[in-house]
């Protein structure tokens, strides 16, 4: 079992995560990632078929960056902001020094006339690893319950 | 007040019998409890009036997995997957080995078409013991938020 | 860091204000703040431009206690009851024996005949301290995401 040190610190990143997305600060997203990377968001029936092909995949914190900066740019989407809900938090096991991670999502997302709904709802499966005192994401999937992905998919999840 | 260790196993615990549903590895939901044990969903009303009647009871491990097989069987209903979010995992008290535990929680509910719903929120008033090192529920309570239960009550909550 | 004995017990206070108003304990919730102390319900954008004008402002136990009064007397309102779901809980530091701490909120609503929906989702930006071994709420300012607060607020968030 983890001890309770690396537990508090990974559950603390996980929730910083979130608020990073939920306060908007995007352009800091990209530093929660090594480098290279793997960000997926990928639904729950084609991960289960070991499909890669994801809604989104980005393997670099370049790719990263280029999403933030087409979102900001575009601006051609109605704006809407995130409320992430994280449970369940269970660190799995470790493998040469990755830590490896499952935890429960939904964004709460409200639009600008007011409308809220729950956008998604998923679970993540991470592997995160601790560099010059910091962690990071080695790789996040983000498995959504649905295969029906909102074609408002701008901000990460 | 519990001490650190047993704290975070309870919290792991609850939080583990809620990725056993949402990844539908239903069959390991009974031992999730002892058995014989107790079971049950019931509205917010019936549980304040005192009623013993529930939506939905079960006291051994037997009929916990004669729940699972029903489900497997039939196939009647239209395929949809939970999501649980866990709130506020708060330890109340011991009596003779037996933690009481509150929390709160919704179950987000994925259709197959894609249709996302909280589909209930409520609390759990748990009853949890330690037998031979594994945490078990004597009792798990489910007190439902709403007295309108979803006819598509198939899978636990 | 904040120790590992302030941030349980900050966590715990946290979750059990929620109990409170889920229970309908709603009596009690004064009892969660500082006399006098700061209470404020805001939404998002009227935040960021630094309005001190909220949806609903209380600035001390006498005024909590007189918005539970009414709401008690009241009962022209739609009967319901929330559930809050906490993410995110990060204390952000700590000044003068008052600690700064951010969480993430959800509050499902249900109303008596049965509907159920995401009535809110926000932050909570607290001043936490300390007075005679008992945490109490300086301050509690709730960001709401929405700028349309529904008018069916009349529980406390």
């Amino acid at each position: 079992m983890a001890d309770d040190r690396i537990r508090q610190r990974i559950e603390d990143f996980i929730h910083d995560y979130a608020h990073c997305i939920d306060d908007d600060r995007l352009e800091e997203w990209p530093e929660f990632f090594t480098d290279p990377c793997r960000y997926q968001i990928i639904d729950r029936e084609n991960h289960a078929r070991g499909s890669v092909v994801g809604v989104m995949t980005c393997d670099s914190r370049g790719m990263l960056r280029d999403r933030i900066l087409a979102l900001r740019d575009a601006n051609i989407y109605e704006p809407h902001v995130y409320r992430h809900l994280i449970s369940g938090i269970r660190i799995r096991g470790e493998t040469d020094g990755a830590w490896s991670v499952q935890s429960s999502y939904a964004v709460i997302r409200t639009m600008q006339n007011g409308d809220v709904s729950v956008f998604s709802s998923g679970k993540y499966l991470d592997k995160i690893n601790l560099e010059q005192d910091q962690l990071r994401f080695l790789e996040r999937i983000v498995i959504c319950d649905s295969i029906r992905i909102d074609i408002l998919l701008v901000i990460p999840i």
